[in-house]
């Protein structure tokens, strides 16, 4: 039995929102933390966002908070197509993704699209990139990939 | 600022299906690991189930999968109303609640009464007990906490 992935390590837990300041402030109360900085994801010269297989404009506002060994994420959205906007207006509100840290991931992505399992989305961050699988068929939530280059 | 929790640690991510079977073979393919045995939630003898205030003899069938630090948990809710039937009525499959284990689970569930996040299903497992709050108005996701007795 093959582990595609490489690991079942859960290395965050994805939550699309329709105001991340507010709701970050309610995840800082509740655990009784500082509320992180929201930061905005790259536009596309530096992330090069792809959606569908063709380059997409959208961005996301994103906050995170650690949470044991994994991170919680929040995502706002912006209006452009993307997979997190797709996830708000077909579900509303909740748990979008689980991400996993893999090394190679171009590898990753061609072996899970040989069982029908497409990218749907992706794009560099500064340190990495990441790549959305449609994977809700089987598993009945998106996974993303992530890779970080070596520091 | 207070972590009512006491804890931030996510112990179970769930997941809503519709075919416990089917989505838990699906898992394990990919993950390459064997498939958990599927187990019944007790009936309401042993589990005592309250859903909204009253008995209720809903029951799932689980199956855990162990992910990193963490148990990513499928559940196929029966056809009785439970926090389970709710959400995949509501929303369809997907991830419906991350748990933390607690001490202290009544005094917690008096707490988040207080600030606004209701109890919407309790009932008893082998060696503990859970409680669902409703917190999706504030954190877009359902909350359970477990307490388990010392062994």
């Amino acid at each position: 039995m093959k582990n595609i992935l490489g690991t079942n390590v859960i290395a965050q837990v994805a939550i699309i929102v329709e105001d991340i300041e507010k709701t970050s402030q309610a995840y800082a109360d509740f655990f009784g933390v500082e509320k992180p900085k929201v930061v905005w994801t790259d536009g596309y010269d530096k992330a090069q966002t792809e959606y569908k297989g063709e380059p997409s404009q959208a961005r996301a506002q994103l906050a995170f908070f650690d949470m044991g060994s994994l991170q919680l994420e929040l995502i706002q959205p912006d209006e452009f197509p993307s997979t997190w906007r797709d996830f708000l207006e077909e579900h509303g509100e909740g748990v979008q993704h689980l991400a996993f840290v893999v090394d190679g991931l171009k590898e990753k992505v061609s072996e899970m699209e040989n069982t029908e399992m497409p990218l749907i989305q992706k794009g560099e961050y500064p340190g990495g990139r990441y790549a959305y699988m449609d994977t809700v068929k089987d598993l009945k939530v998106v996974l993303e990939l992530l890779e970080n280059d070596e520091s």
